[in-house]
């Protein structure tokens, strides 16, 4: 009841880590959109492993099949199943764990919830699930580009390390110029000593992604609960290891006044309505303005780490979880695609859905 | 397609701010609740305006009426409806702003999504709609109440104010006894001071609320999409007013290293599995782990000020938007109920969710 | 869980038969449709009670109140909430029955189900919940009448006396003309006194209602599970006292042979592709091709009837039930508006899904 | 947004005819269901292609494998993924009709609604999706056999050869002893021969299957829209070829009086209520009451044929349409798993839901 996604275009995702594969069906993807293969691999690729040595050295090809609904290069309408068959499945890696419960992972919730559970790399608990949300976000941003929108995403802070420039500073082509995935060439080249660092002591370190939306329509998102940003902020949430989302003026804007905070409207020369502030972060009452939206996602410093630490196991004894096997010391390089695709899952149900308002 | 949320304990909520009432009717409810009326309407009464003057002077009893799901005072499993009737709809303070856009506000944005829209007071976009989840939430919170559950949440910043306990060094059964609704006497005053100030400029401000979830068993939330913070994070987010959440450890926690990071697992006195630490805000994997569950929520200053403000009309014209009317200088006192209630609806939701995992 | 309907246009009813109220809110109405508040009415006017000496002698206004979503007659785009008092709700009436099981309704059912269960004209489960399927339905005609879909149904069989002229061969707008609801004078003349003959006995009979869905553009209708006709039945099998659907060709289509079957295309005189006959019913693959849309609903005997029968009661004890209150003796006359409500309903969701299929 | 089904134990199928494959994942499947490979091949088998000479010639194995979901012979509750890849893809077959609208087939309706679409065996309108359903009803009937739920279904007419026993005459475990799944071995000799001769014919003809289902405990089903007969009617209705349903007393219940369609409740032997006729069906207000469930499911003769036909293409010029290919010449005999399937789709969601009702 938890591995489906969206309203019209609806995402039901499967696979665990160490499984036979990872996949996605999307039911409600309108018919005659081009189906760019290349495209999709690609986002694929910039979220598969062993990218640099800054992110875990599991070998994935991640190369996806497509089983139905496209037909002649175009989408059908009918369900779009993609999947990628797992190759590395070192699952004799896990034997040392499949009864423990490792700190700050799901092995316990998991075991209380369901009382058996897939051990192997944590099963479906593992950041790999993502790959499908990749393949259907790329999926989604092939719709969305007929359309003019643009996504980005990028790696603003790593640890206590933040870039301090805004987005409107900054060249997002140059987004996947660097292993990082910050599109400040200095400011990745600190970033990635310091994962570097972080990864030779075996521990794990955290930090932020900005998402910058830009050319969405007016209009899209819904009244009271379905809210653009709730969406957004519900989608990230949904990542692996994140920990908050803010959008607009965010946890800042609390300290502001009204006054300076409300965004004033204007019309522009080509007669369009424009705010001079965009405090509110593209979105008003839930609903795309017009504006940038923009907003940043906090991820924490991965469970997995290289170390020795106390825990507990299944018969209840105290036990020894040592680290082993192959982990990301940050994950936010590999999350950027991720950010990307989920921030297109949200954008392309409610385009679908405001089509239906009046 | 946007004013219900809930997959089992699914409520639709209706009205608009100066229309004939505001409701919600809750369809999954269980049978066999005691229905405790002096309770809703005590929350409700938490959440209604003119409470001191630091909120908004409508006067508005906001008595509640049941029309149906309930016999002999038990709730019979069948919808439950509830419907709060509008008295002090004074329409007419509305008119000088019938066509033009208040900054900030939903106006533009339900008038391009709409075409038409009710302008008296925000219409459905007023945050006079969250009485409806305050009363839903309340019945949530009496089916919660029998397992123990139990619900905080408490203003810890206004503006700059920020109260620096942690919630386990305060009393949150000391949060209702002041206007502000912060559990420390000596910083409400302050933050009251602060907030009458802010309204005798008719200004408005911001803040954060923190919400703490005690005695929620091990095993509720869904994995992948539907992780207990990620429907946590969108309730919050769909409040009118948010723009961040974050829980656990948040937006700090990125600065962490993972050793220091992970919460490592212990068995307790009664051979219960607990954690030393709680970075993971009781939530692993997306799943309840049996510790608190606690997070924080930014509210934006509320768009409504006393103040004149450049803006167009749906003709396309500059106007001034004239600050007239009665308005919240600062929202929070008001939403901690309804920080509140949406916990409970997501709580209660994942409870009868998890009823059917095994 | 159960009474929510649709997927787009979505509605949630409410309300016990002798409780405060029934109702409905309609989430996901588009906006901009004007909001005959006197069409609706009649609608409601077709089903309520005491309209002839054959239906009860129930006495219900049945006027409904726009509590939210109306604006200046206009639908807003957000959630109307429409509301029937009830009036005559002599509860006292159903003390004799308080704990007794009345054979082939639904009172032991509930009981097993929730434990508890309203039992006063059998609360929930009694036909009086369909008038806020009707002001929904009036809602959904609204706005496919601006579209020039058109949407009828009428009582073609009472018992063993039936209508063999086909629907082609009746004139469609005298089903209001008389009691029965039955286009055919003659017949509906027949039929009356039957039903009166039925009612004198203390008794009740069955029938069948055949719907006619004129105008439906094709398109309508999604592959798979949701097909048109699937929901069309679902929709009708939802109607208390319906115990079978079909349409098309129906149960009689099985003796035929494929070749006889077969509905051959050709083009028409302006060019647009038809069909040569209709066993097809209007419906290919689930979706509308533009031909009639047309089925049959059989409605069983109503299980309330003026005589003593044998039962059981919670206790277990062996009970007779006595016939006393108002009763149908024959629900078809007053099932006509229902069957087109759900109609109305089925197709303005499938109108709506549709405009996100390409 | 219309392959996916449930509302708890939720599938999502996908697949073409002449795709890479068929498939299904269900979200929803509670964990620690011991997953019987071989009992799910064998519901495979029962409706693959090739079965007999009265069968489609088309050569699949249908085996399916697992993706995702089962660890160790278990249900993990995680989406359980189940693929087929397609065999027997002889595409050049539909070379000759690739624009052309087949009569009573879903091309023209397709065609209108998507634009584009697989023409190659129907593409996603085919039959081959079933068995996507028999995989996942093959899980469903898993989970229902642990509370002792049977699930029968049986051919019970074709054409005008009509079985007059009634279900409790028959030896239901006798269905799958013949080649027509007819349990009465006298009829399945003449229903073969008569198939047969339709076949040689080069056409086909329609039939009728009856569904029992025993064991179904009291208190499944909801009420109002999601009765237990109105999903079940649904899930049949969107079996290809399928045209009505009724269930208990059905069509032939109208003629009836209530005074004799009743039925009377008594206590038996052990203290159960029952009833002492069934024209109920086993169901009461939505809700199952413990008595057998039974139902028809009329099927009209398939559309295929090897007989020449008038049509139209895509072009709008008149076209004919060719018999060429393989064929059934009756769908009945392989469609008898795909009701059990439905049937098995439709309690296994009602009995989780159940679980959250008081």
């Amino acid at each position: 009841m938890s591995s489906t996604y969206g309203k019209i275009f609806k995402i039901s995702t499967f696979g665990e880590s160490h499984g036979r594969a990872v996949g996605v069906v999307i039911d409600g993807c309108p018919a005659g959109v081009k189906f760019d293969s290349e495209f999709i691999q690609n986002e694929l690729d910039r979220r598969k492993p062993g990218q640099s040595r800054i992110t875990t050295q599991r070998k994935e090809a991640d190369s996806f099949e497509v089983l139905s609904g496209v037909f002649e290069d175009f989408t059908t309408g009918t369900p779009i199943a993609l999947v990628i068959f797992n190759e590395d499945q070192r699952s004799k890696d896990y034997g040392h764990i499949a009864d423990k419960f490792r700190p700050s992972h799901a092995d316990f919730t998991y075991h209380v919830k369901y009382g058996v559970r897939d051990y192997r790399g944590g099963g479906r608990s593992s950041a790999r699930e993502t790959a499908a949300r990749v393949a259907a976000g790329a999926v989604a941003k092939l719709v969305l580009k007929s359309l003019g929108v643009e996504i980005y995403s990028y790696v603003s802070q790593v640890g206590e390390m933040t870039l301090e420039k805004k987005y409107q500073d900054l060249d997002l082509n140059l987004i996947d110029s660097n292993a990082v995935r910050c599109p400040d060439a200095e400011m990745a080249d600190k970033m990635f000593n310091y994962i570097d660092e972080v990864r030779k002591q075996g521990d794990s370190i955290g930090g932020i992604i900005t998402g910058v939306l830009k050319n969405v329509p007016a209009g899209w998102g819904e009244p009271v609960f379905d809210r653009l940003h709730a969406e957004l902020g519900k989608s990230m949430l949904s990542i692996n290891a994140v920990k908050g989302f803010e959008y607009g003026s965010g946890f800042e804007g609390v300290k502001m006044r009204g006054s300076a905070h409300n965004d004033d409207f204007f019309i522009d020369e080509n007669g369009v309505v424009k705010t001079k502030t965009n405090n509110s972060g593209g979105i008003q009452g839930g609903i795309s303005n017009g504006e940038d939206i923009y907003f940043k996602v906090a991820f924490k410093p991965v469970a997995t780490i290289m170390k020795d630490q106390d825990s507990v196991n299944e018969a209840g004894e105290k036990v020894t979880v040592s680290g082993k096997g192959r982990h990301d010391p940050c994950v936010l390089p590999r999350a950027v695609p991720i950010v990307d695709a989920m921030s297109a899952l949200v954008l392309v149900d409610f385009m679908l859905r405001a089509r239906t308002n009046k």
